[in-house]
């Protein structure tokens, strides 16, 4: 069977930057930038250069450094925006250009203060502009999520006519549930002159907890670049995490798909941007959380003691996680006990693990979590072995 | 049409408190659920009775004060653990016993070391013996999630006939997709008979950041209660968010689906609940996230100031955040500045935004955030306009 690519473009510094305290300095940018070189990203969308000179400077800089990976900067369907970014990718080794319009009633009518017959003309006209500087532009339907899908064929076409190469297909506001987004994605494949000669890409926003499931859809239903975020960071809710569409595609649909993502980096980018944007990442997110491979009710921690695959359906290490935890609390059972008195030299016969136990759980029973320096003095005061 | 309840079964306390870090005690417990009650769950778990003395204490508490949800407590398949639930329910209104064993191949083989037809034989007998105690008992098939459809169908079957009144259908590790967990409730409502009799309930596990898709899709076939957890929480990646799941049910599907959940609530029961369990939540978190509503960049902003809905599916008051937040940034355009500048008293001409804007960008690309008290110096030290 053909195991096809899909395409990981990461907006981490465009999409995710642009979010309330994470903007970085150049520097920071093209340390990112790097990182995410070495994740093995297809694109690095590095920003939106008419917005700031600074941000000009970092798409510059980063296009000047970055020789991997496609660079690709952003602008509305306005030429000077398209000219900007054009110039910020001057020295790019593989630059794109990513312009767009809103094609939603909402937006043709409530933001834009226009028709949709003028929508298409001036989406054609941004593709052809941005076809002067550079062959590989793409370009984005805003809130394609809630455009209807006929008008939206219409939008698309119109594009691929223009030239463009890649057509993003933005959930700009996180409305669509899985399957209208999957249907959608169909929908174009089938009603679109010339699509497959283009990379269809999804880019969804996480208003809804939908992001990555989305994601996924899409490229179920024809899509070949998903559109993502280190840490799901993004406006609002953010975008799809990075790592979730990767490990999902690793993880359950190794047979059809493949990304080039080295999944080992994943956890270390995952704090690099944390620490940079000072975001913090939640415990309990998935892949990356400090609690996604910890273990701590009695029942799991008996599983995953006999056979770490009874409760993870990833390898920690794949992500560049060192090992599993088995945390003590007082959900905890005994073999968790045992297996922590273990790793800290002690074997516990089972008439031992009977008196331990009780005094454990009455520790717990006070404390958040029991470490590891509580147990010496636990088995010291129950036990009278020597610490 | 005829618009269907969906019940919320909260975990909060048992699947979420079990959490490394977040164990409560018994008064801590008691306030959540005071709080999980005005939010108008139907079914709160208190906890896990035979995991611990401090644990029981609470279940029976809560059980005590509580009166109008459900109050549930988890047990193995095991009598000792059943009988604790059962005493621990005493003083409840409505009690019920929550109990199961796992179903999966890896969990039959490599956890419980038993056979198919074992397992089936213990999950009848847990659930006559909880019978004896109370009306209302529920069975969770462990791991269902990785469980062959036809087996699955078989347990199920069984447990029904025994009196079971609630089926939880576990995604314990987080492995389905939305479609494969849609298919398994769908194949459990054609092949289990009497099926229609009980509450069919999904519980899925966020390790793929799939959680709240999987809900969705097992309501789109017929589930109709959801098991899930404020912000999240839960063994390893979590739960499925009972905020995210609520306002998919109410954005997307209040023609054929509803809940009693009073939503004006989320934002505060997640503050209270991240607060006590010291469990902090992501910015980007959806719906409860600090920067859920909060827009930044200048295409965005504009958008939201002529008319809100361009960027929000959501109304923030209907999940009890005051208003939308219009972050200054140096993504941020000119109307964002301008509103901010209103907001302070200050009405800009538009010559005057031609002469500010520049400075306003100047100073954004040296700082993360143009904050309210950065404005007036800028405005004064540019427009020489008296603060």
């Amino acid at each position: 069977m053909n195991v096809k690519k899909i395409h990981i473009f990461d907006t981490t510094l465009r999409d995710g930057e642009q979010v309330p305290g994470c903007k970085l300095n150049h520097k920071q940018k093209l340390k990112v930038a790097r990182r995410l070189e070495q994740l093995g990203v297809d694109v690095i969308e590095a920003g939106f250069p008419i917005s700031s000179p600074g941000d000009f400077t970092a798409v510059e800089l980063i296009a000047r450094e970055i020789k991997n990976p496609v660079i690709c900067a952003l602008s509305r369907a306005i030429e000077q925006d398209i000219k900007v970014a054009a110039e910020s990718l001057k020295y790019a080794n593989r630059p794109r250009i990513h312009t767009g319009i809103g094609t939603s009633y909402e937006h043709i009518h409530y933001k834009l203060n226009s028709t949709p017959e003028k929508i298409i003309a001036r989406a054609v006209a941004a593709v052809k502009y941005a076809k002067r500087f550079v062959e590989d532009v793409e370009f984005y339907a805003e809130d394609a999520g809630r455009t209807e899908n006929t008008y939206l064929a219409e939008v698309i076409q119109a594009v691929v006519k223009a030239g463009a190469t890649v057509l993003n297909i933005p959930d700009t506001t996180g409305y669509c549930m899985p399957f209208e987004y999957g249907e959608k994605i169909a929908f174009l494949k089938s009603n679109v002159i010339g699509i497959d000669n283009c990379t269809l890409s999804t880019h969804c926003h996480n208003d809804l907890g939908l992001a990555t499931a989305n994601s996924i859809a899409g490229v179920e239903h024809g899509a070949t670049q998903i559109e993502c975020t280190v840490n799901g960071l993004g406006e609002r809710a953010g975008n799809a995490a990075l790592e979730e569409v990767v490990m999902v595609l690793k993880q359950r649909y190794k047979d059809q798909f493949y990304t080039d993502i080295n999944t080992k980096i994943l956890n270390s980018i995952s704090r690099l941007v944390s620490d940079a944007m000072s975001m913090p990442v939640q415990p309990n997110k998935a892949i990356v959380g400090e609690n996604a491979f910890a273990h701590s009710s009695g029942i799991h921690q008996d599983g995953v003691i006999k056979r770490r695959e009874n409760y993870e359906i990833m390898n920690p290490h794949d992500v560049g996680v060192d090992q599993s935890r088995i945390v003590l609390t007082a959900r905890s059972g005994r073999a968790a006990l045992a297996y922590r008195c273990k790793d800290v030299g002690i074997n516990l016969a089972k008439d031992e693990l009977d008196i331990l136990y009780p005094a454990f759980i009455k520790l717990a029973d006070r404390k958040k979590e029991v470490v590891t320096s509580d147990l010496l003095p636990l088995i010291k005061s129950n036990l009278g072995v020597s610490a």
